[in-house]
């Protein structure tokens, strides 16, 4: 297949124009569901929508004590699937938790998220990763900035820019604790990197990543388009972005926790093949490949 | 001296109420000057007090250019003013600038600070450090959470609270790139800290704070009563705040930098005496122990 987003190949950092639509319409028409026009428009030219208060204070409540029982539980554990913070042994992620927990299982198929991201992109569509970000107050570090898609296309082969993450969010957030920050219009523009990718490099990158970052010019540019924009609310509010909106996350000294669910959905017509690196692709937890199992 | 402020001495942290007033009066009266009473009641309050544009756009030029100079210069030094980031070899921190530099030299003098910490302190001051910082934009490291006068106390013997500081913002400071954060109300209580200070610790202290470093609980009983306050605004603003007051700041991997200069006034009546760890001074440039030459 051919490689419309070549990354990690040349010595030079370069800007590609997106190939792909942002809004997938079926046949030439936009798909029904909950999202306005005018909720679409601004996904489309921003890149991301925030939906402030979209689960109630007693969804919430259920899911921060299900995330307090899995950190329990994670602590000590050795799973694949617990991922800990670069300099210190906190949890810092739990991967497919769709798969693996009944909440999130539930929420995965939850009609307030599939329901939008069907309308986005056109489609059926499956969950592709899932994770608990716990960015715990005082040790929280920094998640600097990256393309979702870039990572997923050269690791993972997925061969389109056809899928849409959603941050629930869990705690309220502030400007100060950390909050997503994303760059407004950057999906419109593929920032190739420089750099290879190692073997099995990818336990350490999701602790620290290292491969598929950016370059300082490439984001100065994006960065001065666009601006940056830093959505906050209460916990229960859902930001959806688009898989090539470059985005990042500053580090969480505040006594406040930000901690969020991470569900990735990609449209079936956008399945994975082989890791655009040519290398072995990533464990089943953190990119599936069977996306036959559409979430119904 | 008696040691009204006893910190990294005892095996488990303390909160102690201050004992030293806030607006230091000269028998009973509050001194004229620029702050209007309301400004002087905020400060009062919150410990700290936000002015905008307090410098001209050309003034800020000329001492943007300044620092660009400096840093130029203090990249390939090995003077010990020159302080590097903890995780690259970066420059952080300039200190003793109002001593080396004749603009900065002219910038401690200048009415629109002095007049104002004057008023608050109640009596002639001197300047007992002063600093550049520059937050890089990409590579800029978190400062955690602390109380200056903790440390000027222990290590430099400043025995009462009676100091004030200014930072005077020479990029635009946004809620994303890594700007002051501070709780307000914290300066009326003083959190004595675990631990004991090794000798000359002090250069990787500057980059990274492993001492006098307050604990989880009292830092999150200090926000939960007076939340967290971020400040913004246009270069050329100026924050000023008490020297008790808990602050700290996240990381910067925005392309924007967040350069300020900080500049500390003492009052005389308030000299340095040994320090209450019992150990050597800090170097001078750090902490001068010349009060008597009062910046006039």
């Amino acid at each position: 297949m051919e490689d419309l987003y070549p990354s990690r190949i040349n010595s030079e950092p370069t800007v590609i124009e997106r190939k792909d639509p942002i809004l997938h319409s079926d046949a030439g028409q936009l798909s029904p569901g909950p999202l306005t026009i005018e909720q679409l428009k601004s996904f489309d030219s921003n890149g991301f929508l925030f939906l402030p208060n979209l689960f109630s204070d007693q969804e919430v409540k259920n899911m921060q004590s299900e995330l307090d029982g899995l950190w329990e539980e994670a602590s000590s554990s050795t799973r694949p699937e617990v991922i800990r913070e670069p300099q210190s042994d906190k949890v810092r992620s739990i991967f497919a938790v769709h798969r693996d927990d009944p909440m999130f299982s539930a929420l995965a198929r939850d009609s307030r998220l599939q329901s939008a991201v069907e309308q986005i992109l056109g489609s059926e569509v499956y969950v592709h990763q899932s994770r608990i970000n716990y960015k715990q107050g005082f040790n929280g570090k920094e998640f600097y900035w990256h393309s979702d898609f870039e990572t997923w296309h050269v690791e993972d082969g997925m061969p389109r820019m056809r899928a849409v993450s959603f941050s629930i969010l869990l705690d309220d957030n502030y400007e100060y604790n950390g909050p997503l920050m994303l760059i407004p219009g950057s999906h419109k523009y593929f920032v190739s990197c420089v750099g290879r990718t190692p073997e099995n490099h990818y336990k350490d990158s999701l602790r620290k990543q290292e491969y598929g970052v950016p370059d300082h010019e490439s984001l100065t540019w994006l960065a001065k388009q666009g601006g940056i924009s830093v959505p906050t609310g209460p916990a229960g509010s859902v930001l959806m972005f688009e898989c090539n909106t470059m985005h990042g996350s500053n580090s969480n000294i505040t006594p406040f926790s930000r901690r969020n669910v991470f569900m990735v959905y990609n449209s079936v017509s956008n399945a994975l093949v082989k890791p655009f690196s040519g290398q072995a692709p990533r464990p089943e937890h953190i990119a599936t490949r069977q996306s036959s199992l559409v979430n119904k």
